[in-house]
């Protein structure tokens, strides 16, 4: 894997040694961290269940903090999977936009 | 936010356009991306439905692979959904580890 | 629909009267409770995060009577969502498991 | 429990009878079954992700009955769940409605 600075290689090393500080490798399955990330996901969802999708788009500050410390949770568990199953996030990432892009077209700025 | 190479940074422009082209900013709303990272996590979720927690550490390569393109999914639309919040998810991540650490103090390699 | 005593009719009264008695019906569109549902049963995922499988058919009283309020909430949104859609819960079920009897043939009790 | 004719528990005695007719008790327990709601809720989800919450109270008849079966689902895996928990899932409905209605009182039809 690439050796320059990188923001999710960096959490990817944190995730490790904060796990093995706390002898936790035994709870980071795939199965259960699998849960995590979509417990977490439900956690964000919950900050949009009422509004409307322009209410959505105009979160006063606090709530949009609180929004902020959910998507970090669904990150960090996100990147602690796919170390844990030796997936490269990002690699993944770009190989389904190439795919994405295939499945539909451009239609502006061509 | 920085200007150094940076994988998340790069997946986050590269959605951008990837939007732009197909005039699907409309349907980017928080409250759709909120509800698109938690459909993608559940589809994660599905390959371990059945599986013992020793079988989801051992999945075969071809399933692996699917659940690379979930991977896949849920990091995209979460890069997108902090964007059009402008939240940086990478500062939100470590924040959230300095939260966990306090929470959760290590009992080993100290 | 039926006139017997029902359990599910009853709880669709209740939640249409317990919506209308709060002004609520405006945000009990499909999506909303579509999304709603979602978010109650990552509640009930919670209490399984970190179990095996084994420790999760062993709860505790407590967390048996907590994961009993997160069933509850599921129920409830979930016929709350097929009430607004006029769909029949029970009749969808019965069809679903004809088709799955179908999908799975039956290797014991034949 | 009743024995009035009930459609819960109707569902709940065939989904017992359809477990043991494919020596399937071994993979219901709770940790999966509460993992298989979850995923059918996102199912459901997946109906609405793009729309508005008008257009998601205005479904196609095709698209109506595609949500019909991903509700069955959910209602199927839960009442399962609820089961193998030896939990009353209408019970804990009608407790929890108890409690909402303290938490928040009606304004209309006093």
């Amino acid at each position: 894997m690439s050796t320059t600075p990188d923001s999710l290689n960096d959490l990817r090393d944190r995730l490790r040694q904060f796990a093995a500080d706390r002898d936790w490798e035994q709870f980071h399955v795939p199965k259960n961290l699998a849960m995590s990330v979509a417990i977490e996901a439900a956690e964000i969802m919950e900050h949009f269940q009422w509004l409307t999708p322009d209410e959505s788009a105009a979160l006063p500050a606090p709530q949009r903090a609180a929004v902020a410390r959910e998507i970090a949770d669904v990150l960090l568990y996100l990147v602690r999977l796919a170390d844990v199953l030796d997936i490269d996030p990002v690699e993944a990432a770009l190989d389904k936009m190439a795919i994405n892009a295939r499945k539909y077209p451009a239609v502006r700025g061509i």
